[in-house]
């Protein structure tokens, strides 16, 4: 069936007795072909469902208009407003996206770029996987220039760039309300620590410990993969202890709001025995009762500036090298999970 | 510099002094190219970062080994476990994803079945966008013969298989049982109606009322996005009402929780006062106190079948034209938010 065969600029050229050389040149919009034959060419092309040689086009002008974006999981608030703020800024310089998650493997993560290099993107966007430890697989985007920026889950290249937040200043803010509260048992539970926002984080939570003289217990650290079961089981966990905690800061919403649900079905009265303390802002925030602290950090704007940033790059209006970090803005929003004291 | 071109089988060719058919061919796999040939060809390929030439290689056999997804909208829980078990089912059979949302519009919709187009996807899963009336922007698909399937929000087509729940019968248990626990006033919140989804909701609702012989009204069908936002908008007018409904089923759960929310704040007793039943179960329906009565079905086993159906048809196992549709199973869920008699 003709249907199967490739459509190439020799059907075109064949069907409106043109040369292909024409065919070519009114693809591309070169300017020795008029505008009458140029729509002549690109409604076949259209109707006849022609595919634009990305291979050709790219040895050209190397765009394809396109942006990658490498993500861990698909599956947050937060990423979605990510993706938000992405799609915002690149409908705006018309570029369109493609998206894959690496599913917390650096395995899969290798598996995308190569995906997305295939693809021809002209640039990329990334999250790193939570065991992903260092970037070899960037190599072929790093040595042909095609920009690449990390955000949020961040490792340093000179070929790249950063956009994240202070996570250890924003872990040191949650850490130090939680002990004006009150509390001095404070447990902190985190992801593997490769990552530099779970890293950050740990050492803004050590920090506020060590300011106000309490003892950084290693015991007090519970790592898990940070959703809603785990926290549940660390629940579990924690109601066997001989003294309970006081207050405890998680590195995610969803992870304190499973802790929060299984404690409160055991009768722990949120403040008063157990003070909590969320990160991201989840909307579920403010669907579970007590409402929950936590750290508010703009996923839309992130998601914004990291792709303005890497249009700007691929059209060499700024260089990669000339700008290495951007550090967003976070905030402690204080709400009644943490309020042993009442409002003030 | 050098690195700003693209790497071609002739820089291969010369740097390992063969010619450039031996490295097109050794590329290709040909059985008459040695083993030890086809390595070093390979080991060269991948340290120059050789992008293979997907226009020729699908000359040959039209396969890229990646689907397209094309989704709505990315930040539901429902439609990330759709994705994770596209996914899942994908991996298995070493096939790459390539992501795309149309933010509910038919216009970016269709922008983004051309990027997947140029992009060579094998097929496409699609779930269309709430605007989308008819499905002409698919058509380059159909015309080669490419794999297209809908899944959730589908519409029918000769060229492809439709993946859903039966949305009616699911929303006439949902909304019998309101009636069973003693509502008469039932409102019905939903989305613009274009879509199979929230057409066959209603007329499962009306179904339901007229079975047991009670008046449908316009007035309370609330047409709005569906958000959390819309959810607490809707409850301001509904409280303005001179009588109130005494049960409320929204086509989600966001929209129903946001609902629930600022009746509580208005001292609303849920489900004394109005009973609630939403769509979806999504986690958050377990947060919410009372924990919310919903629709179960399952994302996760949706995006399996679909990709595995399409895989299939990419690999020619099965013919789009001989399924038509597949319906899988959903449950109500009742949970504490529309028990107005208590717990049987």
């Amino acid at each position: 069936m003709a249907n199967d065969r490739e459509v190439t600029i020799y059907d075109i050229a064949r069907e409106l007795n043109i040369s292909a050389t024409t065919v070519s040149r009114g693809l591309q919009d070169h300017p020795t072909i008029s505008k009458k034959t140029k729509k002549k060419i690109f409604d076949l092309a259209e109707r006849l469902g022609y595919r634009s040689n990305h291979f050709a086009r790219s040895l050209r002008n190397q765009k394809t208009n396109t942006l990658g974006i490498i993500v861990p999981r698909l599956n947050s608030h937060f990423m979605s407003s990510v993706i938000a703020g992405i799609e915002n800024a690149a409908n705006e310089q018309g570029f369109s996206l493609l998206i894959a998650q690496s599913s917390e493997s650096s395995v899969k993560e290798a598996a995308s770029v190569r995906t997305m290099f295939d693809s021809r993107v002209d640039g990329l966007l990334v999250s790193l996987a939570v065991d992903t430890a260092e970037l070899s697989h960037f190599e072929h985007f790093f040595k042909k220039n095609i920009p690449v920026i990390f955000f949020d889950r961040v490792m340093p290249h000179e070929n790249s760039v950063n956009i994240l937040i202070d996570n250890r200043q924003a872990a040191y803010n949650a850490t130090r309300h939680l002990i004006e509260q009150g509390c001095r048992r404070i447990m902190h539970l985190t992801a593997p620590i490769l990552q530099n926002v779970y890293k950050d984080r740990l050492k803004g939570y050590k920090e506020a410990l060590g300011e106000y003289k309490i003892k950084f217990r290693e015991d007090y650290v519970v790592i898990t993969n940070l959703s809603q079961e785990a926290g549940a089981e660390v629940a579990k966990t924690i109601l066997k202890m001989k003294t309970l905690p006081d207050g405890i800061f998680a590195a995610n919403d969803t992870c304190a709001i499973g802790c929060m649900l299984a404690m409160k079905e055991q009768g722990i009265r949120i403040p008063e025995d157990i003070a909590f303390a969320g990160f991201n802002n989840d909307p579920v925030t403010q669907v579970i009762e007590p409402h929950l602290t936590t750290i508010n950090y703009s996923g839309y704007e992130m998601g914004q500036v990291a792709a303005r940033h890497l249009i700007d790059h691929v059209r060499d209006v700024s260089f990669v090298s000339s700008t290495n970090t951007i550090i967003l803005r976070s905030e402690l929003i204080v709400r009644a999970s943490s309020l042993k004291k009442g409002r003030k």
